[in-house]
């Protein structure tokens, strides 16, 4: 299998299934495609040539090839049964793909005004945009699901073992510390696990190698460091 | 099984999966909320009731809600595998859950201008949105997404039989009607198919009955007919 994915430092939907698959030491070839959004761009060019959708991440199986992070994550679940990509019972699995599809629609406010950066520090841009309703809405709510499902299973992870909902809330975990915003202690705790769990310790590691600023993914820096 | 859903004329993400429900012969109760969206709101309380996410549609299976439409989906997929509410072979199911997983984060261009609005026929409008790119681009995708799905299975839905692709597409097909936007013969011939299939057919019946004019639901109208 082959991963076609974004930038490191940037691209949070890239970092979803990546995460997964080095999580559960599932092998695969990892494709980066430097971002590039202008019409016509060599990413778009690229990228054409093995999805029509024209977004990343793609994951590559033979011909098949399988886009959104969602899909992904089923097809990797259906795919390697061994390992408990998502929660082994129904009703916790239920509510991780509940929590995970709400992510993947939801939160506009938070990801518009917060874009991942891994490697940049911007507490003063997290103070003034917790000025927003929306912002401070879309805190409330992440707060609230992950005490919800912490406190269901007991942790350490939401539900349980690190599963899909982790990996796909890992570039939440980003964006609180790149804003700091501000979270009670069982939460920072839990950020904290999902920071240096294998898979998205990996990422974070080759994103802070990375060192390519992206002037249209950078509205609050006009330079690295 | 109870499916928490809006207004049928408006409510797009609760036309899917009681569309799904009614196809497959699935029993259920429908508990239909007004949507008003002002805080405090009725409808934001009877919500708050039954799931934190505080949207439509919330399917309730005991003490178990289940939110999010693609989640939704996949429940209903576990729990009643004698139907293929996903497609069977595993290739096409990972397509179907890539088209689906698209729809569900994209077309923002297609959505934010063409509201599901399924008794109104607002041609005139249609025509006007045309001129913008981004609603172009997002038809263009559709079309593309939908012929190279019904090449793949030779039809006569998405991928052969009526599939949970079909059911998260209906609201689609209800907005090209509506905003009478300009499709190739063959994907008209597939629209008419989703329009007249049973579940879809159901839906539009009641939301045609409904006769319930939301005043933020209808930029492009003042009143009813």
């Amino acid at each position: 299998m082959r991963l076609v994915i974004g930038n490191k430092n940037y691209s949070s939907w890239s970092m979803r299934p990546w995460v997964l698959l080095k999580h559960f030491g599932i092998p695969f070839e990892e494709v980066k495609l430097r971002l590039d959004f202008a019409p016509g761009s060599d990413f778009y060019r690229r990228l054409a040539a093995v999805t029509p959708a024209g977004k990343v991440p793609v994951l590559l199986d033979g011909d098949l090839a399988v886009w959104d992070t969602l899909a992904i994550t089923e097809y990797v679940a259906e795919r390697f049964t061994q390992h408990a990509i998502w929660p082994r019972d129904v009703k916790a699995r239920a509510r991780a793909r509940s929590i995970c599809a709400e992510m993947h629609s939801g939160f506009t406010a938070l990801r518009g005004n917060c874009g991942m950066n891994i490697e940049a520090r911007l507490p003063e841009v997290g103070q003034r945009v917790l000025a927003e309703e929306g912002v401070r809405r879309d805190l409330d709510r992440i707060v609230g699901l992950w005490r919800d499902a912490l406190q269901a299973s007991g942790g350490p992870f939401l539900f349980g073992e690190f599963s899909a909902a982790d990996a796909y809330y890992a570039p939440v975990v980003s964006r609180l510390q790149t804003y700091a915003l501000p979270v009670p202690q069982d939460i920072a705790d839990y950020m904290a696990r999902v920071w240096t769990a294998p898979g998205v310790a990996d990422w974070v590691r080759d994103a802070l190698a990375e060192q390519d600023f992206l002037d249209f993914e950078e509205p609050y820096r006009a330079s690295r460091g």
